[in-house]
């Protein structure tokens, strides 16, 4: 019998992003959460850092072998696992798909995340204000671009009428984008996928105030 | 006859990545340059942008398709095109392999890329003395955390002794690196790979210095 678990942060979106592609998969696992907050993070702490050296969550483990990386790790359950597709059979389709997902993973989510904002708390003295604004700035430049490629191709969900891994990194970052107020009526390709998928258990069961670890603030 | 142009710019080190990958696979393919920086930039020109709303080179254009993020033009030109092939077939090294890749592609590079240093300077007035200790910051962070995800996995290159995409990224980070004088004698794994495949004719024509727009400083 196989067994799997996440290590998560509630409010992580990338972790959110493995939680949902697990569920579109109907794989069991355990969570096991990693408090990103408390103590200085526990992400930091030698007995994390060993599974994984970057001290960020999500980490899978996977009988036995720990891997990182939300894209890696949603790639690899994709491979490993029978079940509903992430990615489309049509070379073409699926970088699309791959396209839509590097849009958040590298374009948008790495430069608004927990650290970087700590960064420029500590190197420029980024009040509460400013960095909400650091962030905000990111995601909407982001969102314009992403509007825009999602456009010709959405259907009901990222990429045509299909669930995919697109919609694994569309929901969380939707997510991040309502916490810093971007005004999600500028986007309404997003927003109507948004609304698609937050009808999907799928989606549901794996949002932030579903998680064994959330937190109201 | 198939036709592949790549847009491209000489230093941008995920065009590097990309132009790695073509050469290994023995595609053959214009480059089209599009300068960073030449009147505030022609990645933001509506020309461009209608290919790449994210207005970032490199993007591919394949029979008619237009396709951006390094990530996902990688997997595209192996699952599209014959040749060596990038990922390992094995799930759980295709897994590592990709975990390699996304701590560049997602964990460092978009972090120390040119528009957030734009945007520190505009934001905190960043000197370039700032901005250049901002992407030492990010690469050396990040590059203690690669070498310790590299040290169990590595043989001549990143992944054993094949080369894979993983070298795709690691070649051009290092690039960076030393463009903003990381010791590169703390990271002996990264640092042997790096002397592997720049031995390789694949990396040596894919290098800034050997590109149609290459300038000097």
């Amino acid at each position: 019998m196989s067994s799997v678990t996440l290590y998560s942060y509630f409010r992580s979106s990338s972790s959110f992003r493995v939680r949902i592609a697990l569920n579109l998969k109907e794989i069991e696992y355990e969570i096991k959460p990693i408090h990103l907050l408390k103590e200085g993070g526990e992400q930091r702490k030698d007995d994390f850092k060993n599974l994984n050296p970057m001290a960020e969550v999500p980490c899978l483990l996977h009988d036995g072998k720990y891997l990182a990386q939300s894209m890696a790790i949603i790639e690899y359950i994709d491979m490993a696992f029978a079940g509903h597709a992430l990615f489309p059979p049509i070379p073409t389709d699926a970088a699309k798909v791959r396209q839509i997902c590097e849009i958040i993973n590298s374009g948008i989510q790495p430069i608004q995340n927990l650290k970087v904002l700590q960064k420029i708390e500590k190197d420029f003295g980024a009040s509460e204000e400013v960095k909400n604004k650091w962030a905000h700035y990111w995601i909407q430049e982001g969102f314009v671009a992403l509007e825009k490629t999602l456009e010709p191709v959405a259907g009901v969900y990222s990429h045509k009428n299909k669930l995919s891994a697109a919609d694994c990194f569309v929901i969380p970052q939707v997510f991040n984008a309502k916490r810093f107020n971007v005004d999600m009526n500028q986007f309404p390709t997003i927003q109507k996928i948004f609304e698609s998928c937050m009808n999907i258990p799928a989606f549901v069961k794996a949002s932030p105030e579903n998680q064994p670890d959330f937190e109201k603030r």
